[in-house]
């Protein structure tokens, strides 16, 4: 990171991160030595933002507290479309409903999702990610997700936009084969798979070669 | 009903609710008029116990408190599946983790569903259905459940079983096209659409044919 850094190229970080702000991420790597600002972070919750400025949109939020700040500038009055990441305790009954009645009572819903992930591990056992909550109010309301976050390729795009680089002038360096590696190839990028992070030799092949 | 009683015919209580046990079901059509017994009901908990047993499966419960009496007799130590029904407001994050932990803990993972209805209408409100948690439970462990209850074949063919009649020899009356018509014809029945209940004009052509 510091030789890529000394070396002038432009450099930005790409989260899946939707448990909280970016300031809370960065200091977190901060803490642990990385030379990292939060200019430089790309993450879902502001490419959410991006969308939601460009569209229009006002967010019903069903997202993590943590998360909250930052959609402070974004206009959340009459919603009318459902912004949903990793709520974690947020996601309980009442709030489910809500956001399925928000979304049910709109005559084009519009679902906005901060990752697809299915699953993650914490200290105290496994958790189910936003991917399936997504699933369950796409289910109910007949809609499909709009993605934001790694692998969709608008993540990449705004993190390129953000350089004002082209895909091909650009690479991704990361540890997943599907979120990073993938994603950003089907951007147009090349990347690169470091074997440290959650990688395992399997994962050397893209689930859908193997 | 009367004159179906008065006739001899034979005769099966078709439903799909997962919220109480047979006996308050039947207890509330008693106090409407309806001549109606525990013993003519087929309902997804006694079809999905009847699985169970047959495939000796142990299950791990997220269904609704007034449920729970319709599994008493079924072991449920050491779960090798899960059954999901409408939990209400069972539908915690705690227990859909706990649900999800059971499932993708087996090396095959077994999940049954006492339906897949996407949204219901209650006093309050609207609220998101079995089949939107059934969803997110299926992408979470890449797999698909198992429905019990209408329109499900094995549903309509237990009632069958249970009257010891042929698919042909029987007559489905519901005002539900897709899960009482639909269903039946399926499985081989005639069926008649009564145009009482949730029947709308809408609703006499098969979504599918729509």
């Amino acid at each position: 990171l510091n030789r890529i850094k000394a070396s002038g190229l432009k450099l930005r970080f790409c989260t899946n991160e939707t448990q909280a702000t970016r300031e809370k991420f960065v200091k977190k790597l901060q803490g642990m030595g990385f030379d990292i600002s939060v200019a430089e972070v790309t993450a879902p919750a502001p490419a959410a933002c991006r969308i939601l400025k460009e569209r229009s949109l006002r967010p019903h939020l069903l997202v993590h507290n943590d998360l909250v700040p930052e959609f402070a500038e974004i206009d959340k009055a009459n919603p009318n479309c459902v912004v949903i990441g990793d709520a974690a305790e947020n996601f309980t009954y009442a709030n489910l409903n809500e956001a399925f009645r928000v979304l049910i009572g709109m005559e084009k819903p519009v679902l906005i999702s901060l990752g697809r992930g299915r699953y993650y591990k914490e200290t105290d056992g496994l958790k189910l990610d936003v991917g399936a909550y997504m699933k369950a109010l796409e289910y109910a309301c007949d809609v499909q997700a709009e993605v934001v976050g790694k692998p969709a390729k608008t993540f990449f795009e705004s993190a390129l936009a953000e350089m004002g680089v082209s895909p091909q002038q650009a690479i991704m360096i990361g540890d997943d084969i599907v979120n990073d590696v993938g994603g950003a190839q089907r951007c147009g990028m090349r990347a690169l798979q470091v074997r440290t992070g959650k990688y395992r030799s399997v994962h050397t092949l893209h689930p859908a070669l193997r």
